[in-house]
């Protein structure tokens, strides 16, 4: 099982009316931030949200449901409110106050359950088998893959093309998507001219970095300031089939990098992005990826749900 | 003296590696957001700022001086300090702490005096007769509007053309420049396909109004929630001639409805924008400017000097 270029392709066709073609933003030569966090719902999870609900025909009179460390669950609230689809969302404790308060907002039906996500996960699967609800992966579905995909097709139209794409890991959708969407693997630019992926994970996180090393997607202990969107416990078994596939460079950082990443996206970008939203950047800053002279990359800004008031100066 | 389309051009090519190109968010179909907040500096002003530094040939000793209500301040300081070059700021009472700390961090020399802007203004006036510096005017400089302009040029590129353009006028600086830059008065469209203006002001700001009004820049009453960027005591000469050839459509909003845009604009689209960057929103969120079906309508976000503190839930 996996997710094709074209995949990705009927993905955008499926999609383009509800989600937002989000802009990129030169910040200095050679150097593009795709400014997903402006999504709707904050992240790029409602695109495969979408692709996944409008890819299953008639739906269940119980509608969607999905288990997320947040963003998915907001992303699939979104999708199900603007298509007139019942949603419940379960989500871990650890889920941040913004995103309950936001999937509430949404009208989602909303339970709390487990310390991390692969527990609300059970409980989510559990519920579905007694209700028949249409289940809405956070990453290891096909239709979400190919759904987060088109972020990387927008890209190479964007930019007309980059040497590398810096992007987070977290259970491996959105990587893997964007390693399809980008034609990495394929499509239509053949083996010239494809970029190389840079896969980014915080320490505390390692799915991708633990999957690479065993040869195969393995349980990590979750931990750290990006918990609440990139907690996954194991990378998903598609984005690991596509990632080494890919050839993705795995790399690591710090949780004070990736706070320092988000504070230099306000303070000199005037963005703002949730701490997991700016672990691909801190590769960059830190001096984890350093690109070679004159190679041209793209960073994925890929969530804003956070609590603007922690980068008031002084805090955060 | 004007500034035409020209000069716009010619600004361009001048700043071009200097200032960057900021993006379009097309937030609904025929809806486009220019997010010039994301602009070096946090606003527009610093096109106009290094338009007029590189325009002046060699510089006095003394460096550049400017006053400022803090946008066009952090504008000035940022492109001498990019340029190598003193500057001295002089900026009223008003001024939030947030700018006061960005113009100190650049490197400025600053000098806090007046309730006003254009107490500040004479201030500066007396000291650059004093020191030879290069004076660096808010608005009221041909090389400033034309710079300010580029913004209205890289906008028509973007979006292949609007039926409206929603700006917010201060001292008219910006609103006149993107007049000019959009082929309002001339360029190379020809009459036809270019753009209607309309200029939103604070209702308690209303210096293009009461100019309109009175058949001439008027002084007015400053007050609200916009005016340590908006607070203009009058409208420029400059401005004036080019708004009013230009057919600009005057519209007053409500500092709430400035409130709710600026809220609006977080909530909705994760964008962080100050009172005065949200102002030319507010008339579309209100209904004070209401487009036709199918009308392609641009607004200029054009500011982000605020402290993000004030966008948590329940405050602002």
């Amino acid at each position: 099982m996996t997710v094709s270029y074209e995949d990705v392709v009927s993905a955008a066709e499926r999609i383009g009316g509800h989600v937002l073609r989000t802009p990129v933003l030169e910040s200095a030569p050679g150097r593009f931030l795709k400014l997903e966090q402006l999504q709707h719902s904050g992240s790029f999870k409602v695109r495969g949200a979408f692709n996944r609900i409008l890819s299953a025909g008639e739906l269940p009179e119980a509608g969607v449901i999905a288990a997320s460390g947040g963003n998915h669950g907001l992303a699939v609230a979104y999708a199900a409110r603007a298509l007139g689809v019942r949603a419940e969302i379960f989500v871990p404790e650890v889920t941040s106050p913004v995103k309950l308060a936001g999937l509430r907002a949404l009208g989602a039906q909303v339970t709390q359950t487990g310390t991390i996500y692969s527990e609300a996960a059970e409980a989510a699967a559990k519920r579905a088998a007694e209700t028949g609800a249409l289940k809405v992966h956070a990453y290891d579905q096909p239709e979400v893959v190919a759904g987060q995909g088109t972020t990387g097709l927008e890209l190479m139209a964007q930019t007309g093309g980059v040497d590398t794409i810096v992007v987070a890991v977290g259970g491996g959708g959105f990587a893997a998507g964007v390693a399809v969407g980008s034609g990495i693997l394929g499509g239509p630019s053949g083996t010239a001219g494809r970029p190389k992926l840079v896969a980014v994970e915080p320490e505390r996180i390692p799915t991708l970095h633990e999957a690479l090393k065993a040869g195969e997607p393995v349980p990590v202990e979750v931990g750290g300031i990006a918990a609440d969107a990139l907690g996954a416990t194991q990378l998903g078994d598609l984005a690991y089939g596509i990632l080494s596939r890919a050839g993705a460079q795995s790399v690591l950082v710090t949780d004070d990098a990736i706070v320092a990443a988000r504070r230099t996206l306000w303070e000199e970008h005037h963005l703002v992005a949730e701490y997991a939203g700016a672990t691909a950047y801190a590769a960059l800053l830190a001096g984890v990826y350093v690109p070679e002279p004159g190679e041209r990359v793209a960073v994925l800004v890929c969530g804003a749900n956070t609590d603007p008031a922690t980068l008031a100066h002084g805090r955060g």
